[in-house]
């Protein structure tokens, strides 16, 4: 089941599933103990399509990707990838040209294993940084995640992927299409957009619609853009971000009329968004989950920056974290990014939970009964943050998540 | 005393001196408890000068700026101010057309009390959010603050400015020039850039120089650029920041030849750097302070842009207060700026207190005797870290502080 929240709804033509990235027809997946995590979790993982197959890929824009991003977006055939193979224990990154040697030899592996060409298999790795993989451990890892593919092992692909992740983010759908119905399934991970000993979100999906990769890929984007760029746990963006999609039209059922597109878009875009919130949830130390609105601005872009000062303030997320819902921080935040282009101060309207505490840039007095409602809005785990201006069109969409001791915590005491 | 840091040197033309901003002949100042603390401590000041004045300003750049920003800064006559009235504990932000019109009582009633014009007398408030200002407690106030100026009363001033700063952050120097000495006092406040119970950055100079207003204005615009504006402690720019230098002529010598105004320049900048580095190392929940040098950018702006990502990265921050010498971060922190506009990668050598750690883009192996001094050097309470890029000629510095629990705590456990 995809993880829950109030955040999103299910598309009227989509009905959950069991299963995650194995619930499409035609694909097997596997979940092993290689070795890399010293906690003894599984560890490695391959998914794969018994048939050839469309794919779609988004990957971090960051400048110091890992080498096993660079070697999928640079060196495979990203619009037929037929498999993946992940590590989790360790990114492969900040570690030259050895890292992007084992990287390729880990595909090497893995494409002898399945019997594909290499540029259809794709690699990704998540975990500690600048520390060479341990190709002792990888190598017979590559072969056992091989052996134990099947299509019943998609649940042990999705624990594999995980590093410090406390929820499962995996789920599948059964969509109606015109044809007929098709499948759909999605593992993801990332508990802190990065950091040393865990890091980075990857997100595999699985459909057996017959689809053009044209249509895919543009279905896979403009879902990313929708889902996992409108979150952010601390502003940070990782070195080994990668969205892979897969599908291999076994179901004999084609997705091209605009109807069936729109099924399958809407489908996908619920299975990312849902993954993407409960990554926000997850997110390191987060006890909250906020959904920022910011409208009323001068254009989408200001209407961007300003979401993501808000999102990215430590003192709004503190003041989260403290249940205090403080529209002091969030104006000032806002006044930050608007700076001098508006000498005239700051008209704006905050509001918690839909109950406006600021309004035209003052303090909203508020009756003992709506203090009373707003500690419980506060006490929510999902909380509706809007921001309103009075200078355009612009409006932006973000989750968030709240900035606790624990964060700080997992972030200062590990040891690397 | 100004405060001491390894990271600026007392320029050959200067020497400290006791008192703060009443060092310079000509100037007094009050510092008393007008009640507006509930711990009782001084909250209310003002500083004065017995002759008229040139004056220099800076303010936020924020759009959500305070009424005593936006009255000073709007409708006063910010090149010839001869006095300041400061009150802490309560900001005047976010409170509407009562806040300005309680801003324009408090300089009405130390103007009346100084004998001064109204356009000569600026208003600075520093403390709580979105609260008026309780005029019942600032009417009296400013009267007794107006009644116990003296020349000896300069610390009770920077005392009275304080919020939940736990260090002074002011001092005086005696400068040498051609034409005989000047002299020049400081009070600075800020422990948080903002936050709802305390707030904000606020600086106060003096001197008995004679300079012109036009020297003065630029001498501070660019100390203040080298100095508050090349600090972060959160990355969050407050509503109320100002910082205010008058210079009275009182001593008779003028400072007009470019080897005399390159002293009092560099005093000035001493002045204000000392402060600003005080100000990070105090800054909410700090204990350490990290010298960021960026260079070998594209171009100054994009150094610049790095500076700040590196700064303002929680991962970062975090890890310097674990003690970690974390590499990685710093280098993804540079990527996500950098993004896509490297496609090979990203070329970086990062070092701490000069031992370098990442060559090229890659880890560093370190030798045993290394590892030892990486420690030590992780574990003093100034720390240099450098970011050398291949680029271009952009450079950039700035003074951040460390993310620990301590922030978490004052940001989230107070209440409003």
């Amino acid at each position: 089941m995809l993880p829950p929240t109030r955040f999103v709804s299910l598309p009227a033509c989509a009905r959950p599933a069991e299963r995650s990235v194995t619930h499409p027809a035609g694909f097997r997946a596997s979940g092993i103990v290689a070795g890399l995590k010293r906690s003894g979790r599984r560890d490695m993982g391959i998914l794969v399509s018994d048939q050839p197959c469309v794919s779609a890929v988004t990957f971090t824009s960051n400048a110091a990707a890992a080498a096993p991003v660079r070697l999928t977006r640079d060196h495979c055939a990203c619009e037929r990838l037929r498999a993946v193979v992940v590590n989790s224990g360790n990114a492969n990154v900040i570690t030259g040209e050895q890292g992007m040697r084992d990287a390729l030899r880990m595909r090497e592996l893995a494409a002898d294993g399945l019997g594909l060409p290499l540029d259809e298999v794709a690699v990704c790795s998540t975990g500690v940084m600048g520390v060479p993989l341990p190709m002792e451990t990888i190598e017979p890892g590559v072969l056992k995640a091989a052996e134990k593919l099947s299509p019943a092992h998609g649940d042990d692909f999705a624990v594999a992927i995980r590093t410090t992740d406390r929820t499962a983010k995996h789920g599948a759908l059964t969509i109606e299409l015109e044809g007929g119905e098709v499948r759909m399934g999605i593992a993801a991970k990332g508990a802190g957009m990065i950091s040393p000993n865990m890091a980075t979100m990857l997100c595999f999906v699985t459909t057996d619609a017959i689809i053009s990769a044209g249509d895919w890929q543009a279905m896979l984007s403009s879902a990313v853009a929708n889902s996992f760029n409108r979150i952010t746990v601390d502003g940070q963006e990782s070195t080994n971000d990668t969205v892979i999609a897969f599908a291999n039209g076994a179901s004999g059922v084609q997705a091209s009329s605009p109807a069936d597109l729109e099924s399958l878009s809407r489908s996908l875009e619920f299975a990312l968004k849902s993954c993407a919130i409960a990554l926000v949830a997850d997110g390191e130390g987060s006890t909250k989950t906020v959904r920022l609105i910011v409208d009323g601005a001068q254009d989408h872009a200001r209407a961007e920056a300003i979401a993501r000062a808000v999102a990215d303030s430590p003192l709004v997320k503190a003041a989260f974290y403290g249940g205090d819902p403080n529209g002091g921080r969030v104006l000032q935040s806002v006044g930050q990014v608007i700076g001098r282009s508006s000498p005239d101060g700051l008209i704006a309207d905050v509001a918690f939970g839909g109950l406006t505490v600021v309004r035209g840039g003052e303090m909203e007095p508020l009756s003992d009964g709506q203090q009373t409602r707003l500690a419980g809005i506060m006490a929510e785990a999902e909380i509706d943050l809007s921001v309103k201006l009075a200078g355009g069109a612009g409006t932006a969409t973000l989750f968030f998540s709240d900035l606790t001791h624990r964060y700080v915590t997992i972030n200062a005491e590990y040891s690397t």
